[in-house]
């Protein structure tokens, strides 16, 4: 046959927009950051780049909720077509679920089951962009919001995390930044990349600060009850009836699952808003054109959620404690590195970092591609998430991992500094 | 707390563009047929309307896939993130598995895992969508691409399929449609609505037009292998050293379960055309930010593929052969319906809908919700496929339910028959 490519003229070409809006994810910086490593080096790659401590054996998950997805696929009523909002039986044990912490009661129409948080980020998203809207982000963040806000035209506005004052939200820059076309505010609690954990009364003033602009928030509560300090995880909906909050989660992180790909959006909106204002429509619409979590996952969630113990939380949740004191101890070894309070919540932790102490690296990008190279440890540029010259560094490990990692890093830091 | 609806003016709302494009997408149009179900009809409800015959005994899948499934969540290797493009031993499993009908290698990375093909479908409009262009697409067909291309904002100009001649493209009219903006054609095989299987050597003149053209081939194969006729399927890869070919697929149809979501696109492109326009490199970006399958499914893909017995498949296609016999069979007694051909692949058929020859049917749309009212048969409009006035009707059940389901059907038209 002959070759097309010399004597035939093709009509089609790859969307050039996509491969430049989408290329600071973090899974495509970690990507790159993993081409580094150096595959003679005979220790073992210690990963604290990204939120997935699934593969330690200390974070596997509960034989509850593997039981409940074996027994979901063998008992054959799964194998069918879903819902496109999700089946009854998941989304009425999710409400069940998330009411326990809330002042009223969610229906289990407020719940739309979704492909992990992320997927409820994209409808949200979606269903949010039209012309000249713009978002409020948080920075330092989440980058798959810029990555979906640019692939809807939604423009996007960063308001400040403040480092100071516990990375709470910097509200009268939130105030600066909004106008008629601002259609709501993102806020990650418990705290990405922060690792901080919002305070009740911060909320309120997040909720009294949105209504007063007329946008609803988005409340990313994907990392719910990984909280492990003083302040206790509250969630965004409590604060419902001042303005309306669009919920997104997933057992993701509370069982370690991220590869289950089982999410949710909720509505909590107890003064039908988001009904009234459409955006109910919408998220139907949205999702009766996108793909659905697997079903026979969704008919494992009633078990999961229903049966999993308080003590395998409990387990999980002591881990991540015993992990953030280890980091908090170990990170104050390294003088060029600077953690501004120790975390209290999520995986992860910022961390500044003072290149000018460092000889021969550039920026925190040359940091975390040389730190790969030279001692197998990931960490994730801060650049990415939206602070350059930080680190993003995950402390969800094998203890005794992050405590190696850790030591990995030290004695990079060593090794660089300036000689005096 | 106060009533925020009363009291504050929301700057959201809901995207209306999404509510008013997404309207006819057949989950859509089936979920309002269901609704005129008579919830105190005793009999059964016969769902002949969509390609989902999992709920039926005689279609349930093989205990190999569910142990396949059931193996990868206990395992606990695969509860974590998988890549963007899926695992490797997924996309090898399935690069070898379609590789034994092409007189070529697929390499693991012609393969990108999805959420069943519906998602691949998703994404290779996506990837093709630039201002101005436009795509051909078959009527009747299959709506989601319609869906799509509408949120994509990609034209589309349909090409008819000819019942007279088996259903077969008619390649005139592709040629008439087609200008520079042209990007693509989509084909289905096996036919879905039609129930037909193109030849070899029709295929073939597909792909020479395509090439003519410059434009490229989206075969939807997600039927592949549910052929019993007597035209053997030949996946259009077969001539992709002629013009390229994006295939779809999944392992919904072929092992009974859709609800797994796990699909495939493949780039056949021996002469590397789509490396070359940029389009390999847009479908990575664009399932860099997009959800994949559960990373336990794509665990389980290599025993799948690998050792589900042919029986298991012969079986099913034995059964659908059976059932299309009955289809045939019984249709010809039904005066106010016409079968243009006996069915020789897929799930579905195409009859044409008489209904000047009955007393209180207005269209197509009408005659399904009345049988749904009053016989509890589902059974899908054909105007949501392109086709007013012809009805798409499953084959794919129980024998024994599409016997019943044919004979309500033929009551139903009795009962509705214009008196002489």
């Amino acid at each position: 046959m002959e070759n097309g490519s010399s004597t035939a003229r093709w009509c089609f070409r790859g969307n050039e927009a996509m491969t430049t809006e989408s290329v600071s994810t973090i899974r495509g910086v970690l990507t790159e950051i993993y081409r580094n490593i150096n595959e003679a080096d005979p220790r073992p790659i210690i990963p604290l780049g990204h939120g997935d401590p699934s593969a330690f054996p200390c974070f596997r998950t509960t034989p509850i909720a593997e039981d409940a997805v074996a027994d979901a696929v063998r008992s054959a009523k799964f194998n069918g077509y879903a819902s496109t909002v999700g089946i009854l039986p998941a989304r009425r044990a999710i409400s069940e679920y998330l009411s326990k912490d809330l002042p009223y009661k969610l229906s289990p129409d407020d719940i739309y089951l979704t492909l992990g948080c992320n997927q409820a980020i994209e409808v949200v998203l979606a269903v949010l962009a039209r012309p000249n809207a713009n978002i409020l982000l948080p920075r330092p963040g989440f980058p798959t919001y810029e990555a979906r806000a640019a692939f809807n035209r939604l423009e996007v506005r960063h308001f400040d995390l403040l480092p100071e004052k516990g990375w709470e939200v910097d509200l009268d820059t939130v105030e600066a930044l909004a106008d008629k076309n601002t259609v709501a505010m993102v806020i990650i609690n418990p705290g990405n990349p922060c690792g901080n954990i919002f305070t009740y009364e911060h909320l309120k003033k997040v909720a009294e600060t949105v209504r007063k602009l007329g946008i609803l928030v988005i409340a990313d509560e994907v990392y719910h009850h990984l909280a492990f300090g003083s302040n206790p995880f509250v969630p965004m909906g409590v604060f419902a009836s001042i303005a309306p909050v669009i919920t997104v989660g997933s057992i993701s992180k509370r069982w370690v699952v991220p590869g289950w790909r089982l999410g949710w959006l909720v509505t909590n909106d107890p003064n039908g808003i988001l009904q009234e204002y459409g955006i109910v429509d919408c998220i139907k619409a949205y999702l009766n054109i996108s793909p659905d979590p697997a079903t026979f996952i969704q008919g494992a969630v009633p078990q999961i959620l229903e049966k999993t113990k308080d003590d395998f939380f409990s387990k999980i949740v002591d881990i991540l404690r015993q992990d953030a004191d280890i980091f908090y101890s170990r990170i104050k070894e390294i003088p060029c590195i600077t953690c501004p309070s120790k975390p209290e919540g999520c995986m992860f932790v910022m961390v500044k970092l003072n290149q000018t102490l460092l000889e021969d690296i550039k920026d925190d990008f040359d940091f975390c591609v040389k730190l790969a190279k030279e001692e197998s440890v990931i960490v994730l540029p801060g650049v990415t998430v939206g602070l350059k010259n930080w680190l993003r560094i995950t402390f969800a490990a094998e203890p005794s991992s992050l405590e190696d990692g850790l030591a990995r890093v030290k004695a990079f830091c060593q090794r660089h500094v300036k000689k005096q």
